[in-house]
Order: structure tokens, then sequence, then C-alpha cells
């Protein structure tokens, strides 16, 4: 039998640069299908449900919604709200109220680990309902995925800036920091080595989370580089972590701030990469010492897009309400990598995607722990999509002297 | 007569993403005329003339030229060095010994004064010699000229930095604060505003150098913004000033550090954004309080160029070979708007361009001095290129609720 009634699709967590193709990718399917009898949008998220703030998605026009698919951030808006199970006993109320069916949510672990409880909720009260989780975050920290949308377009905004800061340090050279979003896993960070061309360029060191920070160590690192190159590009993990596992970022705060779910927040806070500049300038002596912080430029940059995390963004997003609307199944969508480069997408229990969430493989990290791997690079080229953006130098050969030689 | 000698290309100061294509213009533009005998690149820009490091640019393929070009960042790399007479001196000989009868310097005021100072050695010692600064500048801070190359480029960055985190902002709400370069001209800052769309879009409020800053009146602004919005983006040059023309930054700053010409370094430290932000969250009891310090990224992010900037580049760099092969000239190329829009090159008297900078015109800067009039984005719009980025909202209509109208 057909289950008749509403979709709800919803955004949450940190908006992403192809997140809208997802929602768009569910909304124009689902509106194919005669047992939808509407399309509804939820307005920031799982708040958006509680407070019963829906838009009507099959009012909006299909080329107005192809624009927005091509927007960046979250046209429904987003939340950081993290349900407990009383929050998921309402949001169900709401759905169950409004005669919805089908309930799409877009985010990370946090937001599957919902799906699965509202989830729960309706097959306690016997309700017939469909409840899929389409993934997202440009952390690239999902289990079972080989990567997840909005990851290969801050891959590639991270990549380009450090293209562009390379550039720039070679011209006045000194030691850069660039510090990356990344609060357990290093794949956003580690995208920064894609940039690298010639056998010179930066970054030349790289510090994730998964490798216990040590700063004596780095010291010695960035020491060695700049005897070598007079220069010296180093990106580095927002969340790195000293050897006790405490983020190095917190030592340096004056003010802890927490997000809802408890994490310290991170961004928004250039003393990690100062701190560290100041102590390469204290201990190294070397004068032009520069940091920066990506912030919140690499998730919403605006025309910096993958378009290979387009196409899959928008895949998952129609995948989504394929597998619920002709399978009638549950679950998260996942992507798998079958060749190279392809995918396909699979839907994958709930609980095996929720609540955990992944960190780079060792032999995606070098020996000495301090860069990527070609595995790595080869893992993500792919990812970030036609890069026409390549750097070139000058090759003229150098003219004798004349003055310093007499 | 012909003067037959060698040409010198240098570029100095901060690079640009478009500063490749007036070395580029100069180089091919100088190696069609018969008396000149090589063109040479100097290698760090003054001091590599100094240290007599040159690159022989008559053996680089122009295919490669041509790859350059397109790269940002000074290609023949840059200094920070600002010459003194004897500097200058120094200068004169080395260019002397190597038979130099052309010198092109791509840079700012700096440069031009240093062109201006190197030409007058040479008429002292009564040697043959024509001398043309090319205009480069993200600041756009550069007398006489319109608007200056490199500027466009990175006022495109800005734009699409504050149209992403104003969406995300949006997904998000809160206020955010984004730092942009721009130690006495807001033309860099002022650029945010190009991203307005819809009526609500931010940056809602912007502070420029040009307009002393008060603490109490942008918490006034801020506070009114938020209460009609819910939200509020800000965008804030680095280089704001209190009534008494001190740098709001140096307030903040635990450690003051130097460059070479004696100018507080803003760059590179989070602290004037963050200092903004807590007082934000101290003072109005908002929780969501980001900033953001754009950093290096702004000049030098690879992939985000006008491509108007990028042609005007190149023909100051063109038309400085022109100046000086056709017409025995010295001078400064400078930019004027001749239409809306089209624009002329003539060579100014370098003692014009020298020295002082440009900072924005009142009609420029709103009556409140916290955001710019539409007489300036009808200035900016010609100058950041046809920009492909446009954000899209959704405009379904809002679902009647079920359970809060019980």
């Amino acid at each position: 039998m057909v289950l008749k009634g509403k979709v709800v699709i919803a955004q949450g967590g940190g908006p992403t640069a192809v997140i809208n193709q997802s929602l768009v990718g569910a909304a124009l399917e689902s509106r194919k299908f005669p047992q939808v009898e509407r399309v509804y949008g939820a307005v920031h998220g799982v708040r958006g449900i509680i407070n019963e703030d829906f838009l009507d998605l099959t009012q909006e026009t299909t080329h107005n919604l192809e624009c927005v698919a091509n927007t960046p951030s979250s046209a429904l808006f987003s939340t950081r709200d993290k349900p407990d199970e009383k929050y998921c006993k309402e949001i169900f109320e709401v759905l169950k109220a409004h005669d919805v069916r089908y309930f799409f949510y877009i985010g990370g672990n946090d937001s599957a680990s919902t799906v699965n409880i509202v989830n729960e909720n309706a097959k306690k009260s016997s309700y017939e309902f469909r409840a899929i989780h389409i993934p997202k975050t440009i952390d690239n920290d999902l289990l079972v995925n080989d990567h997840t949308p909005g990851y290969g377009s801050a891959a590639k905004f991270v990549s380009q800036a450090f293209n562009g800061v390379d550039l720039d340090n070679r011209a006045l050279p000194g030691v850069y920091i660039g510090v990356v979003m990344g609060r357990d896993a290093g794949f956003l960070t580690a995208a920064s080595a894609i940039a690298q061309k010639f056998p010179d360029d930066g970054p030349h060191l790289i510090y994730l989370p998964e490798v216990p920070f040590d700063k004596e160590k780095f010291l010695g690192d960035v020491r060695e580089i700049y005897r070598k190159y007079g220069r010296c590009v180093v990106a580095v993990s927002e969340g790195i972590k000293n050897e006790d596992g405490v983020p190095v970022a917190k030592d340096l705060m004056s003010k802890i701030e927490y997000d809802a779910h408890g994490n310290i927040v991170l961004s928004s806070t250039g003393a990690l990469g100062e701190k560290l500049a100041s102590y390469v300038k204290e201990n190294l002596g070397i004068s032009r010492v520069r940091s920066d912080t990506f912030g919140y430029l690499q998730r919403s940059f605006m025309g910096c897009v993958s378009e290979v995390d387009q196409h899959e963004a928008r895949e998952v997003g129609e995948k989504a309400a394929q597998f619920a609307l002709w399978h009638n199944m549950d679950g998260s969508i996942t992507i798998h990598r079958t060749g190279d480069y392809s995918v396909d997408y699979r839907l994958t229990s709930l609980d095996k995607v929720a609540k955990y969430t992944k960190s780079m493989p060792e032999h995606f990290i070098n020996k000495e722990g301090n860069h990527v791997t070609e595995a790595f690079k080869n893992y993500l080229r792919p990812l970030i999509g036609q890069d026409p953006f390549t750097a070139h130098m000058l090759r003229a050969p150098k003219v004798d002297k004349i003055l310093k030689n007499i």
C-alpha cells in the first residue's frame, strides 16, 4: 500500500556550500510522487519543527529552487539544537499533527541520531513513517561514508587559500600559519596539501587533531623548513590536541565559550594561530611570522564550489526521496567509492552513522605526523572537482652580476 | 635619437591578484622594441637591484609569461624596503653598471617616490634614463587615479566573502564582525556592500578609517540592527581610528609590531575583531557573536579575480613600455574613468602620485558614518567585473500552524 502524506525536509548544523543541492534534490524528487500531499521545509531545522515553522515548498517555482540549489549556506536556515528524547518526541508530535509521513533531515552525525530517535517514536506509536538522514559536513567525519557532501567544496576553498598564501609567502618570505576548521578530524586541514605543485610549495607542515601536538617538535620542524627554504608555510587544525587530548587552543583562551553540544567554540578566535606565531618568533628569532584563522569564510565563501561535490549533494537528496517513496525504507544515505573516480549511494541503518565520528586513517598521515601522504592526495583529488587555478612561476635564467663580482 | 639599453622591471609592496599582469604587459611590450637589448626582472623588488639579482626575461617563453600573468602574487617576489636617498643612489649605480636605460617599478605611492628619486639621480649624472611607475595596490589609495589595479580583485574577494558570511549568519543568526585590510583608506572594507541584494542583506554596518570610531555609537548601531533583523553583520576596517586618530587596534594589542615603514602591523592579529565581539557580547547580552579577520586571504586567494582588474593591470604595464619606448617619457601611469564604464591611461608626473595617499571621498560614505552610499556602489560595480555569484532565497509561503493555534 502506498503511504500518503506530507514530506518535511530540514537542514541542521553548520552550513556548507552545497547543502541546498540536497534540499532541492529531495524537494524536486518528492514533488513527483502522487502520494506526496505537500512538501514542507522546516525553518531553522528541528527547532522549526517544534515551532511549526514550515514553508510550503510545493508552491516554490522549479527555477527558484534551482537558483537556491546553487546558493551556499542553508536556505531553510539551521540550528545548533541537539534534541534529547523529549525534544524528539515533540518533533514527532508536530510531524504527526501535520500528517507528515516522510522526514528528510540533512546534517551530520547528530542529525542522524535525531532522525533515529524520531523514527523510534513513530514505531512505538505505530505511526507509519519514513525517516531518512541525508549526509552533510565540511568535516568529512561521518562513519560508513567514503566522504561527505560539503567537504569537497570546503577543501577546494582551503586548497585555493593555501595556494594563494604560499605565493604571497614566496614574495614576502617568513613563516605563515593558517588555522583551518576541524575539531576532531583533520580532513579539511589536510586539504591544504592539494595546492602543492612545485617541490618547494607550501604548506610545508601540516598539523592534525589525529596526531598529538608537541610544541618542541613543531618548533624543530619549522626551524628545519626555514633553514631549507628561507620561509615556511604551516597548516594547523583548530582542533590540535596535546598528549593528554586537551585542545591546544583551550590553554590559550582567556574565556572559554561552549556551544549547545558542550563543545568549546574553537572558531572565531585567532588565539591559536597567534600564540603559535609568537612562539616561533620568540624561539627562532624569525621576524616575519604571520597567522590567519580562516574562520567562517571556509564554509560559506561565495563562488568556491566543487562541481563533483555539488552533483553528489544533489544526488544524496534525490536518493533520500527515492528510497523513502519507491522503497518505503528508513536509514541514512551513504556515499561509497566504487572506482577511480566513481561512487554509489546506499541506504545504511541510522545507528551505524549516528553518534560517532570518523578520523583521518593512519595511512593518510605521514610517519613524522606533520604532513599527509600521497594516498590522501589521491583520495582527495577527485572530490575538489576540476580546478582551473594553477600557479605558474618564472623560469628565466639568472643574470651574471657585474658590480658584486668586481 | 633612439635610446639603446636594457629594461628592468620590479615589483614592490604587498602582492595583488593581478600584479603579474602588469609585469607581463611591460615585459612583452618591451621585447618588441629593437633598442631594447635585454629585459631583466629584479628579484625581490629594489632589494634585488641592490643585490644585482636579475632574471633575464628575454629568455622566458611567451606562453609561460602568459601563465604567470594569470597567477596571483608577485612572480618576481617583493620587498618591504622603503629606499632613502642613499639606497636610491645605489639602485641607480647598479642600473647604470648594467646599462639599464628603462626602469619600470610596479607598486604603490612609496614605489612612485623611489622611481622619482632614482630618476633624479640619473638626471644629476646626465645619464639618459626613462623611469616609469606602474600603479598597484589593493588599498586603492593612489592619488590622481580613479582606482588602482589590484583593488577590483581584492574587492571581489571581500564581496564574495561577505555574501557568504551573510548567508551563514541568516542560517545561524547572531552578530558577525568581519575585519578587512585597509590602514588609512576604507575602499576595500566598503566593497563588502556590493554583496547586498535583498533589502535585509548584510553587511548592515560598515566602519571605515575615514570616520572616527565611537564605541558607544557602534554599540547603539548594532543594538538597532539586531532589534530589527534578529541578526547583524558588520564590516570593519583594520585601520579604524578613535577621535584622536589613534588606531583602535593599537589599544588592543599586547605587543605592537612595526614594519619597515614604521607602520603598526595591523594584519595577522584577530585582536580588533575579537575585542569588538566581546564588547558587543558583554554590553548587549547577545550570545552568538563571532568575528573573522580576513588577513592575507583577501589579497592572494587563488581564483578570485576581476577580469576588468586583470585587463587594466595588463594595460598599465603595456602603457609603461609604450610611454618610455615610443615617447621617451618619465612618469606614473594613471587610470582615469572617462565613461560608464570606460577608462583612459595617462602619464602623470611622479611627484603627483608619490608620498601621499587618497581616502574615501565624503560622498561615498553615508551621513551616519556607518555605511556607504549608492554613489560608492556605482563607482565600485564595474571594477569587480562580471560576478556570476548571486544569492537566492526561498520565497515559498508559510504553512498555517496546527498545534500552536489550538
